[in-house]
């Protein structure tokens, strides 16, 4: 990639600054009727609002106009990597996010218990969303699934939710998936797009065979789909390509999986935004780039619920305070993608994206929200020119050519 | 280069069109202090808010976002060529701005004198910056030297800096600079990254500790470092891509030098922004492009003058009438790179642009200036579309396609 080559030769080695990305995880989003705000332009900002006035503010387009990304593509692109280029499959990001480690012989898949009826057909495909404990005696019953050539991993992920990683010579990860994403269907028959792919769908479809056999008589977890297969992308550290020593403060596992992914170290973050800000402040010392992660926007946007959203942002600026007490060189606050909550999804809309510094231009932007950003002196940007962006503000960049 | 591809197939040949490019080098800036106004916003600019009234404006990106360029990455895509695809080193940038010509056998390289104690180790890397007298005497002692194998060309350029051309077969320019960047360390032994880079580093060496031997009573010039090994980059010409007869009229020997480098024929345009603008005058028939570069927005900011970058700008503002009394078809005021006084250096920062013509659409910014041209129609673009666009509004670009 000729920007991590371009950045390669131009990091400074020596530099002790500091870079906070805030991941406001779906920030963006639309007003539920014409004339009216959006969720980030309606919640009350005071905090966010005076890094706006003092910073820049644009719209990040996560990977091309038009397109709505998930959560993998959304967050390398905020890391610094284009996420047309390096792709993650979900198998993997599952895999990462419950600190399994994808090794080369592998292919990995996410896995979904669900329920069917005696004529096979899926009647539940989250086999009524199971307790964690019953995910995990689950998986222990697939744990017992042996197959020739192949070692199987069966990993509980929470819910119906599990992770299977075959491990062996040879096998492609071209496989589809076998979730037939509605009910009133059989599971689908893996098929492979190549040799080795094949090899993987033989195994697959011997593996799914046999966990209907050990869990018939478990219903509603009677049955699993597996969609995701994907091999570990090799992919260059964001200390290899960016210099930085970097930490995640994620909740959630996949987000912590993304950060594993580009060499971020993964810190015991807790389960609330306070205790993700108070791990921040221990290891503030011992890196150079602090990944946060806020999942609520997103939810909230996905549950359709624009005054929870709204209140959502309102927590995350009440923090934001702690975090500036650190006395950052750079804050950066967006999001992976829009999670419009009239929308209830992931959207492809540009994302409110605010860079403090020192050093930057100031804009005449004085609150954050979507329309205010349009405004804004960083303009609308691809978000993966972010990252090259927080090193000069924080001046680990020298100069291109003489 | 696509690009370059493209304007191939749609230029028109037969066009009388004038274009004018008005580089104020490092003329985007920065506030002194929060809430004040940048060195551009700040002067007085009648003539050029004039055109800024009935023309369109915008924020350039000279490279990437993020990135701070040197001159040559800075004017090479003001002149229509990807910065990070045609890449010029340090010493032929320097060698083609004394009109050296770097040939297809050289290694250009840049020289300076610097003092060594008798230990051998650098007391000062630029020697007292000596006069353009001494500079030519020692020059005339390092011309003395002989290698076997190679012809040795040593040029003065001012103060402590020169240039030495290496000329003979199978030379590779893949060697590190022999300046180690700060005193009290003996200069870095040159070593190649390949096999022909090798062979210039053992004549490199044998040049040094002669250049160390005949210098040794000439204290404070008694020893030289060198930096930016280059070879001449092929790149076609304006003529042969864009179909422009370009003269360049620059003060600075660099500037001729990156002028020269995408074939311009460089004018004798004397000293002064007056002379350059009455040597304007007399070559205005016999060209198609005109590439006027103003140093003093550069120095006045490298020196952190923010009152003499206002001033520069003021100065320039003044001449704009003449320009504009030749009639061109397009005017073009720019800078190759931000040079905010307030950081005393080259920046990242995008940069005001200017783009005057009878075709363009015009916007609501009435005064040149970072924060109008944030709402200017040219939005926020990659300084290498600025050619394309100069020559549309020329009339010199066909249809794309039926």
């Amino acid at each position: 990639m000729m920007m991590h080559q371009l950045i390669r030769e131009l990091r400074e080695e020596e530099n002790k600054s500091k870079i906070v990305l805030l991941v406001a995880d779906g920030l963006g989003g639309l007003p539920m009727e014409a004339g009216g705000k959006t969720e980030l332009e309606s919640a009350r900002t005071p905090n966010l609002d005076t890094c706006v006035r003092e910073g820049v503010c644009g719209l990040s387009i996560p990977v091309l106009p038009g397109i709505t990304p998930g959560s993998g593509p959304g967050h390398l692109a905020l890391f610094g990597y284009d996420p047309l280029e390096y792709r993650i499959g979900r198998g993997v990001l599952e895999a990462l996010g419950i600190n399994f480690q994808v090794g080369e012989k592998d292919v990995a898949v996410r896995g979904n218990f669900c329920t069917v009826d005696d004529a096979g057909l899926i009647t539940d495909r989250r086999a009524g969303r199971p307790t964690i404990e019953r995910c995990i005696d689950m998986c222990s019953k697939l744990q017992q699934i042996r197959i020739p050539g192949v070692e199987i991993f069966v990993e509980p992920v929470r819910e119906h939710r599990f992770v299977v990683v075959f491990r062996g010579d040879g096998l492609g990860d071209g496989v589809n998936d076998t979730d037939p994403q509605k009910t009133g269907h059989e599971p689908l028959k893996a098929k492979g797009s190549d040799e080795n792919s094949e090899k993987t769908a033989r195994i697959v479809n011997q593996f799914v065979a046999e966990a209907r056999r050990v869990l018939r008589n478990d219903a509603p977890t009677n049955m699993v789909t597996l969609r995701g297969f994907s091999r570990n992308p090799k992919i260059e550290t964001m200390q290899q390509v960016y210099g930085l020593r970097s930490a995640a403060l994620a909740v959630y596992p996949m987000y912590k999986g993304l950060a594993r992914l580009v060499g971020m170290d993964v810190a015991d973050a807790g389960t609330s935004l306070d205790e993700q800000i108070s791990t921040l402040r221990k290891i503030w010392n011992d890196y150079d780039f602090f990944f946060l992660h806020y999942k609520y926007t997103d939810t909230t946007g996905e549950d359709g619920n624009f005054h929870a959203k709204v209140e959502s942002i309102e927590r995350l600026d009440g923090e934001l305070p702690k975090i500036m007490a650190l006395n950052p060189e750079v804050l950066i606050v967006t999001g992976d993608h829009s999670t419009p909550s009239r929308l209830r999804s992931h959207s492809w809309h540009p994302v409110p994206t605010l860079l403090w510094s020192r050093t930057c231009r100031p804009d005449p932007v004085t609150e954050f929200g979507e329309s205010y950003c349009l405004r804004g002196g960083l303009g609308q940007f691809q978000a993966m020119y972010l990252l090259p962006l927080a090193l000069a503000n924080a001046g680990r960049l020298g100069k291109f050519g003489a």
